[in-house]
């Protein structure tokens, strides 16, 4: 994957705020049926999973990105082009390990909390974005890439920035050697 | 109310089909937790209106509208500049009584359905999209309006268009006398 000009961005953009107030209904609506905060979060993370198997394949045609050669390689598509095309964000990135295979997204800002001040009473632990971490790991699933996605550090919890920390669980270069010829 | 140009559009645009995607993962939730179609349309409703009151606000100031001086008026600027600013389409309004405070909302496309191919096994009465009912019945009453919003025709359904009706219950003249001079 590398990247160039999107092919179609006609009617395929919305009003952000009707997004992160659907967003908040959701997750109102989970912590309803879930009490423990780790069930909303894992219940989050499995429908970000289904919704970015899905999104892949929008992403790779819109995108045209291609074949990638690193996890850093990746990372960066992930937090420029694909943070930027779905929220209109690009979150920073940092390799957190000398194997270079763990990373960090590093956001400023994020658009799906515009309307949340902190945390509902009670629900210290929730991660109240995990369907962003379901979203990467259903989309990198679909292009066979295995990762563990989570938050690490969260602005709603009283961190100083939101950090999604992506690791990958395979060698890139086994599937390499894979690839047809 | 009347229209004028957008005040603020910047940062304000993310991609449709994460919406998309989170709206049928919402309502996925909401048929896990509820068994009655009707009872799923209601909380829709409900969240919807929840979201209704919260978005009006970033509505008025992007939009600029000013006072309208009929239903009809209204009708027309939740069609061409609401359903414009927030979902891209622009349905068309059509009147349904002679007092004319009914008014039919007639999507010819509907972006909220583009990745739902028919409604779920058993789901007959479902109003798949009745969020968007809410949100029209609850950014009304913020502006002091009360409205029936219901689904009159769904495509999902096999109905030839989809059809949002608006019922006014109330005389809008009856608001105006009470206006501070």
């Amino acid at each position: 994957m590398s990247r160039s000009a999107p092919r179609r961005t006609e009617n395929h953009k919305i009003n952000k705020d009707l997004f992160v107030l659907t967003y908040g209904a959701l997750v109102a609506q989970l912590c309803k049926d879930y009490e423990k905060d780790e069930d909303v979060n894992k219940y989050l993370d499995k429908m970000g999973y289904g919704i970015g198997t899905r999104l892949i394949e929008d992403f790779l045609a819109r995108s045209c990105v291609r074949r990638c050669h690193s996890y850093s390689e990746i990372t960066d598509i992930i937090a420029q082009v694909a943070f930027k095309m779905y929220l209109g964000i690009t979150p920073s990135v940092a390799c957190r390990n000398s194997s270079r295979n763990e990373f960090s997204l590093i956001l400023d800002k994020n658009p799906l909390v515009e309307f949340v001040e902190e945390l509902p009473a009670g629900r210290s632990s929730l991660c109240y974005c995990n369907l962003l971490c379901g979203i990467i790991r259903g989309a990198l699933e679909m292009v066979h890439l295995t990762a563990d996605v989570t938050f690490l550090q969260d602005r709603l919890k009283g961190d100083s920035v939101t950090e999604i920390g992506i690791t990958f669980l395979k060698k890139l270069e086994e599937k390499r050697y894979r690839r047809k010829k």
